[in-house]
């Protein structure tokens, strides 16, 4: 199906999905990506081959609670069509959350003025059962003043090449974390990080570190030593994919798109 | 293995599990229900055929935080092992979140002076996806006020035969309502009841009456109504197990055994 540039328009999506039984976002020859069971589905919905581009890719066994993607097509439809119609095709641990026609100028991930994750934590001598797959675990007892000062450590313009993997694409380790902010509610511990952009793996990697200051492993400053040696091996290791969330990105409000969704109170 | 019952301890467990992987709670030929693999990582574990009995039986899809159990045993291990021990050997969606022992006289099903149960249930125009198999699902909004009022007409002592699975067991459908609670938290509600004992479905079937009123499909008296008429054909369909949780039995303080598990912290 061959179109004209101008008759196509440009749809955001908010996307919403459990990644326990997908090999992450990125598309991949095996099929078994959240992407690829998207565009599957609105490939199906819009009766043309639909590529989307994602806001933040995820790895396998990471949820994401408000994913954003663009595309454009030459179908014109409401944009609550785009969320009824693709829903009823997709799998039952992906929805769209909403849809909206967005300007020729909107990219998800250009646009993006930040990122936001939460990391949901069980502190327990009992590994998780009902809460298998959604939530990390730790079985010794967490300090929350430590872990704060450790994270206070970390806010700002650094590199962050300790925290990141080896596979990483980024074209600069140096990233911008805006916010750390650490909670919890009964045993369950609840961390949400903010910054510009992620490196592949680095929350995870801040969560090795910060979990091995609150359970006093090593002190708050040590997590200054980690930053500054800008070497991998000088962190903690990757902790589990199973707690983190990717919350969204967030765009500047004359996009007019959602900044949350009812998910966003699933989280303990 | 032939022992005296003076050799042999009484042991009740707290069990927690995530009821989607499973057909229920009881012992089917097919080995696929929680009882199963309970019995099966007990009997491993002591090296001897264990058979549980349960406080209250769950169907299919319908999770577990504090089911509590009994069996007796010649082994003799200190309370902390008969925790770890299990859970090394049970899959990942089950666990044992505490072990006690108790008197010959305990009885997890006869000691038990009510039982308590949560609903959890998602209100949105977007089905669940993260959170799918684990909640509920409505998605016209529902009225706080007039469930409670609804409520407030079930609870006493009455005859719920019109909330009564036809393939219940119970020796009398009599049973005293003690407590519902409704509160939300953003799009998600939480429902909980406390009976002395519950009826086969009864809860997933107040469950679609009380939403029948909550969406005003119903008025508040036709919870009455439903009630008065002794027929399972009055009431509404039964409603999803996916958001039912058995939160666990209340036993008398001086059996000396946990009210809750660091799991209900977890529902939204």
């Amino acid at each position: 199906m061959v179109q004209d540039r101008q008759d196509r328009v440009r749809l955001a999506l908010g996307i919403s999905y459990q990644g326990g039984h997908y090999q992450g976002w990125q598309s991949q020859s095996s099929g078994q990506t959240v992407q690829d069971q998207l565009e599957k589905a609105l490939s199906q919905f819009a009766d043309h081959r639909v590529s989307t581009l994602c806001a933040g890719r995820t790895d396998a066994g990471v949820h994401g609670l408000m994913q954003v993607v663009h595309f454009d097509t030459p179908v014109n439809r409401p944009e609550a069509s785009w969320v009824r119609g693709p829903n009823a095709l997709l799998p039952r641990d992906i929805a769209v959350q909403w849809a909206r026609h967005v300007p020729a100028e909107f990219h998800c991930r250009a646009s993006a003025l930040s990122r936001r994750y939460a990391y949901s934590l069980l502190e327990s001598p009992v590994r998780p059962s009902v809460e298998h797959g959604r939530v990390g675990w730790v079985h010794r007892p967490l300090n929350l003043e430590l872990m704060q000062q450790a994270a206070a450590r970390l806010l700002g313009e650094h590199d962050f090449t300790s925290f990141r993997a080896s596979a990483c694409q980024a074209l600069s380790p140096v990233k911008h974390l805006m916010r750390i902010d650490i909670c919890r509610r009964g045993a369950y511990w609840r961390f949400e990080f903010e910054a510009n952009a992620f490196l592949h793996h680095m929350i995870r990697n801040l969560m090795g570190c910060l979990l091995l200051v609150g359970d006093q492993r090593r002190p708050p400053e040590w997590i200054s030593e980690v930053l500054a040696a800008r070497d991998r091996d000088a962190a903690a290791p990757t902790f589990s994919p199973d707690g983190l969330y990717f919350l969204g990105p967030c765009y500047a409000p004359h996009w007019g798109l959602p900044e949350r969704t009812p998910l966003f109170d699933l989280l303990p």
